[in-house]
């Protein structure tokens, strides 16, 4: 059983970004913008309503405040209005989701703040302190990461998601994106999902068996490569048998 | 019995606004900005943390999306886009009640929505169905206005207030502010509140009765003598025996 | 001779919009706009240095602050507000015009501005007094408008512009977007394109002679299909013997 | 000869912050907010106006692109964005500073880009390569700084600033904010400034002499306490014979 992840509800105003119809009908869970460095109110609205009609399950993805730079740039958030800000986030992204028959089931960090999160305890602990106030949610985030420890030491659901066209180092890390060979042609990236999928592991940089133990692959569907990509990779698990649903 | 109202938490930021402190002490519910006009996620929580260790009740003070105007800028928002923007708003600042120990109980217009809701059929309706989406929560506003009209053709609880310090139209209407004796002095004001405390009326412009059905009296703490002048109305409705608690 | 002006640099962030590369082989002059209803520094700075390049000339495409709404809002702002607010952003975009080498030459208001400088009289006055206290630049919009006359009273250059797909009123208006017939075909686009180029008038709605005294055509290139059209059109200006240049 | 300056306009729509009209009694040059931190274009407006009504010099007060947190939070923008975001900056104010009469004459970085300009070498470039783009201006910053070395590489005219209340590390550092010691009381702040004037030199936190080159000392409006510093500060200069004026 594999979770598909993938990023939605990215648009802002009169602008748009990828083809959330076309990924809703491939993926299980939806990471949908709260508005901080994408997301309107009515994107939000509209995309959550698209994934209740496809019983897609519903996540906040929570975000810097930083609309200019598509929440990409690091920011050093006093952690206590960090934790307020993602609060904020989750209970706007709620309230459509509730209108739209379903609520917010789980969280994931957005950009910087995902990266900021891995790395650093103050960050993972900030964000971790927004779910336990709202309660009921889990995380979904990058195993081994400072966030996967903060959850698990408040007793908050973790769940590790994969990437199947990013190269990992032995450590299990992602390849720093801009690295020649970070990024995976499509057939080593379907093979990478099915091994991730059916193994829990992959070959790394050198070659070397690597673990990713994850509930969740991500997806992207920001051209229309990615999302005959991410189609693939889901004919694929199906074609190995592997049932495709959400984590629970 | 008679609730009072106030505007708080309109910091944002680096910036203050209001002495919200010594107004939660006054006051029995509380229009707490949700951050399009004012109000940023460290200020919501904190307001709500005081509220609500003070008893007082929490409602959500939704503007339009403005902040360099405070939400004093009539924008034309088409309907189901600003029904999109006050729901994100009840949704963002219900987390921070929540996490303190309550919930948003009921909402207020604030500045331009305030004036467009009251006045305008299509402003009234939009702000209405962000109410019947989210479930549960009453309308405090203008008796006789359209939002009044909207709210009970929805089946949404409506809550009339009034003002102690504004003169009033034979109509029963406010008296434009920067209209010669707009604003009452203090004698004057502590007179019609309490009339319209114990009468439900007051005299207008012309000295002739005018009926001011109203379960709230919305007082003001932006400057130390509102603050005063609010601790007066409060302690002069107690004189006259006048319970001063939330409506319900 | 005949000047075709389009709205460019509308990006923001991680958003693009348009094909500012491809029109800016077509057009005379670039209105670019200037962070208030699109546009960030570095697409400001980007736009200027690619209509530079080409001999293209730059205007400030000024707006209500209204990101999230794209300026097509209309807002009531106040007048002496509404006038500083249109200066920062003359300012800001002349930065990077001056750094590309050139400067500011003129301004176009965008969206909703566009549509109350032309009707109201204080937004028009408003407008041109940011003009006045920059010195040296004139005006693009609407001939017979409000703007054209604040312009006119206050010394200003006014260019006026025609649209070569829309339909006019008899008075010389637009007809409303969303009336049926309110945008014409590419056939009768061009056809009207080379009326007003070459005799200052078209026909209106009733198939009138309405005089459309134009110094610039709009273009748009907001689609794959606009991108072609304001192509054909300013070929067809061409095979008439009509020189494409900048008006001055 | 001793320039004094503080920073100004520094509200933002209903928000106030700072006494400007009593700080542009006492200092020489005014780092003015530029929107980004703070300010909107009706205060920036008001506050050139009043600069040049006192014949104070104006400077840009350039910031990250963050009112939420008054441009305290560092920022990780890429230096190319982050050069364009100071030229829209100093665009925007000089169109304010030329409609008053004057212009602005120097920049001088905010909050956290004042410390990341300090310290880190690629925005110091970052932020000469916006001045070097809009021509003959001068920075106002910390001496020994990152900031005054790529000045100095640039041929860009550095004017160091020292502070009064502020204790320093034997390198010449202000200890950091928070540390016990690290600012001066009134009659300590008093003997700094005169030495800093006098002799370029004070004392550090051990007691011994650490040169502090200053063509200018920041003073404060923040408080009423801060005003009357700043008022004593300026008139314990006078009354050593140091002529207060604008550097140049």
């Amino acid at each position: 059983m594999m979770d598909l992840n993938s990023d939605l509800g990215e648009g802002f105003g009169a602008w748009s970004m990828g083809d959330d119809a076309a990924l809703l009908d491939i993926v299980t869970s939806a990471n949908i913008a709260c508005g901080f460095h994408a997301g309107d109110p009515a994107i939000m609205r509209h995309t959550c309503e698209l994934a209740v009609a496809r019983g897609v399950r519903i996540g906040a993805h929570i975000s810097y405040r930083d609309l200019a730079g598509f929440g990409r740039r690091a920011m050093a958030v006093p952690p206590p209005e960090l934790s307020d800000e993602c609060l904020y986030q989750i209970g706007a992204l709620d309230a459509f989701a509730r209108a739209a028959g379903d609520r917010v089931r789980y969280v994931k960090p957005h950009g910087a703040l995902y990266h900021a999160a891995s790395a650093d305890r103050e960050v993972a602990d900030a964000v971790v302190r927004a779910l336990t106030r709202y309660g009921g949610l889990g995380l979904l985030g990058l195993p081994g990461s400072r966030l996967a420890a903060a959850a698990a030491a408040a007793g908050i659901a973790f769940y590790a998601e994969g990437f199947a066209d990013r190269a990992y180092t032995p450590a299990g890390d992602l390849v720093a994106r801009g690295t020649p060979g970070s990024v995976l042609g499509e057939h080593a990236a379907l093979a990478q999902a099915i091994s991730i999928a059916v193994h829990g592991e992959t070959r790394d940089v050198d070659g070397d068996p690597v673990a990713v133990p994850a509930a969740s692959l991500c997806v992207h569907g920001d051209s229309p490569g990615a999302v005959a990509m991410a189609r693939s990779i889901r004919d694929a698990l199906a074609a190995k048998g592997i049932e495709v649903e959400a984590f629970s």
